[in-house]
């Protein structure tokens, strides 16, 4: 049964939302992942959107860019978390894209994330969900170390080759 | 039978929205004119735009504040043409509702009229019902007329009097 | 005799504008289309403009960039709607268009959509037209179903592959 | 034992934050409030940020205004969901607080809510518990229910005694 | 025989362009002032513009906000300079006027000063003018020293008494 | 002697500001143009904008771009007007500079042109000079011509091949 | 002898600026404070600039708003470090003098604070003298103890009395 | 021992921060670098940023894109000047770090520089070091004049070759 949903508009938005994909592959989270255009389908999104918490979907992760209603309108729809995901494709870099869907009236909020964000919406579904799952929280504590780790390795490596060699 | 929608999210909308309605009254046009939430009622809002069509109605006016989802989701579901308002009331001075209402995705416009525009709203209404009626397209040429007299009278008037006294 | 009147400032703005062209021959709508710049050749501008109607045209579409003056010069030369497609040639992005179609003042409104929106400037055209035409209407709600199923499409071909070999 | 706990960096965030602690009360929500400026007292607020897994929260409301590094560094330091609300006290009326929130880097995600969102991200919180409290799920979908009934009552209000005497 | 010819879209914008009107008067130069609007009477303002060389006009000073057409339109018609005005009317602060009026393509400048700059406007008008006459040319410079003298006396007053008592 | 001074902030800026040249060229205009750097030689600066009026200059045209303080300079010391050209290498596409030429404080104005405007630059610098020399005046007019002939020709090509075609 | 010199360009500064010269006096720096002009009285600015040095000055606090060229210039002039303060005056929130502060081309660096950061400023100016004065950096240690203690105050009547009585 | 400290949160960040290196290099100050990461290893951050002083660090230069919190939190635990760099990686062209960076709170400034302006950092740290080290300042007053000669190099060059051969 997935606990996460990833919906995005456009087969165009597979580049940022893959990533969300493979995040959550990582942690070992199921998902369903489906392209649905709320502007181009209303009737097949709402079907979808409804039906996600029978699915067993615990969290969405929308992806949209320009007006980008389709993170909002699962919140409108879906009872627990949407995390939302402003796409950069458009002229305007997304910024349509993030007014769009951080903006929402009360009572009906997104969580949103950066700028093709996609890697960073897991990262969020993991948390939420890590909320009662002490496994996930544990896998989620020994990432922040891995990224640690990371960034001293490149530390390490920058004061040992200089920045020129980097 | 209303030829015209008016559709807000908000009684908050009120201000603005009603002189849309005053400027279609003004040119003598049926409207109907109603709160409804996309987001906080998504199954009224779902009947109530797809009936539009049935009910007579011919151009949604949708206005709607920071992620503004009525109007572009107006245009999802009603095969006619949506005119969408922005409206100013968040910190964002509208600007939020500009991008929510304009950025639509290819397939699925909105006609976006200026921030908090809504006698605007209502100008283009009458224009595209002018298309298919002669005597509405009279009635908006003599309107031209008198905006033109109007600037007329004020110009004469400061040719009078002066800017001090104006 | 042309439904439809395209016009644009220079001929750089083709790319963008033929779309329109081509989605109005795609719904069967006749056109005329020329290059216009209100800024260099007023004179003729306002003839094209002041003749628009007589010559059948119902609806003008027109796409400019920077300090974008024709659609907001068309509507007030020409008593039925003008659509305006901010271009977005300049280092701006196509904000500084947006800006110039938009914020019409009351009483003289351009129905304003995406940026570099040239194919939504024709729906929008066939939107208003549908209005009095039946046909087109039918047309239209075909197109929605046609978009519909584009998107399934997708879903289906992500569903069947997976987003890796999508 | 607290689920919630709710940060901001100056009293003068009350206005806005003490919304978020009305919501969760309204939803029987346990939490926690204080203020703590992550660049005035960062020892006390490293502390702070750490100590709340055993406190029992999780999930963390964090407000901050202008360069609102709370809510990430938050998120550095909290292993589950931190909601971030971006406050508008400044010339930048709350955008400087987005970016700051909004922008964060891979692996480190805060769900952003919108510019003075303070009951929404009490929402967000909310939704983020139910995942796993059936009974809270429950509160939220009569939480929807009575945001509904809200704009009907509106609705049929306008529809009663007409525009103007709203 | 007027010089310079202030014009503006409408009387709500006589507040900043009679500064531009009292600074001529400062430097003596003769003027017309009144009020057009290029939107709403297309034919007076064509007949005005282009008449506007044979009134004697050597500088148009143009006002307009929102999707501001006037200072450009002007200069289609007039050969000689236009300084454009950006009024901060709406909801963009002026924003909107500026890229109307500044992002004037190749051809057919405009001279955008700051916005609500009606002072700035005339100053600029004069410097034109100065440039082929010798004595308005020494106003300029003597209204240099003023500036600078008035600054002096601040400098001397805030080193008299102090930032607590000034 | 020179008429025209044109002066740039560095060597990368030639690009734009060679166009003003072209067409001060083209207009039988004569100038100067050099390089000098308001920040990195202001003493150069000082001497060389105090003298351009005993150089012969009129009008000076001057751009710039980031934190664009020449054309201000400019207009501090120099007695006639200052055209600014906002040059866009930058991050930020030019709109800092457009703030830091555009938005000159009372009785120091300078005539701000498009974002990279270097043509429009000269041509109001001609339209400045026209004022007072009949025989530039008939040039604009003829240039005037020549642009509406160019963009006639584009609309009798379109209309000749279709825009598939062109 | 003044260690620190403030100037700004106008009087009307003077309600942010003397911030900057109170938080001086607190931490016991002597401090010189004026009103210059670098476009109304450039010569005066420039032996302003100039003589910075010979006066004792080590750091040069600047303020100005919209096209602020004031910090710029004294960067120009003066070999220590230069803070540039923003001030919001304009319609654009003073967004015009950060970029116009901020945004200075390599090699003249202005040290920018936040907008209408009149305080900080002084901060940053002791900051610097700090580097050499180690009883001013106990000043300024014992200082951050004092911000520490205030927000913990604030923690505390929080705690104390709750958020409705606070 | 070194002087200056460099920081950045990701080894992308070098292409921009080693020019500050090689700035100070060219002003032979010792200085330290490294990639440390607030966000994904704040308790190495903050040894770093603690132990700063005792190492020798006067000043601090850190870069950072996004939601860039490296510099603000630098400022909070280190007392002497963090000199921040706005870093362009993301979407919004280092608008998210500027607000980031230059936005903070009364108290705790940071000297913000252009975006991505790692030779302007270095720079403003040789300024503060420069206080008190006469040598330095030498230097900075060379490297002044070495600025005013390569201008003036690039001016006698135009000169001389035109703007068509440069």
């Amino acid at each position: 049964m997935p606990k996460v949903g990833i919906v995005m508009g456009s087969d165009s938005d597979l580049k940022v939302m893959s990533k969300a994909a493979k995040t959550l592959e990582k942690f070992g989270i199921d998902y369903e992942m489906t392209i649905i255009s709320a502007h181009r389908e209303p009737d097949v999104f709402f079907e979808w959107a409804k039906g996600a918490e029978d699915r067993g979907v615990k969290v969405i992760i929308a992806g949209a860019g320009m007006a980008a209603h389709l993170p909002g309108m699962c919140a409108a729809l879906f009872p627990m978390p949407v995390v939302g995901v402003p796409l950069s494709g458009s002229k305007l870099d997304g910024m349509d894209a993030v007014f769009s869907i951080m903006q929402m009236p009360p009572g009906v909020p997104v969580a949103t994330v950066a700028i093709d964000g996609g890697m960073n919406a897991a990262i969020m579904a993991a948390k939420i969900l890590a909320v009662s799952d002490a496994e996930l929280l544990e896998k989620l504590k020994a990432y922040t170390v891995e990224m640690k780790e990371a960034v001293q390795a490149k530390a390490a490596r920058l004061d040992e080759v200089g920045y020129e060699a980097y």
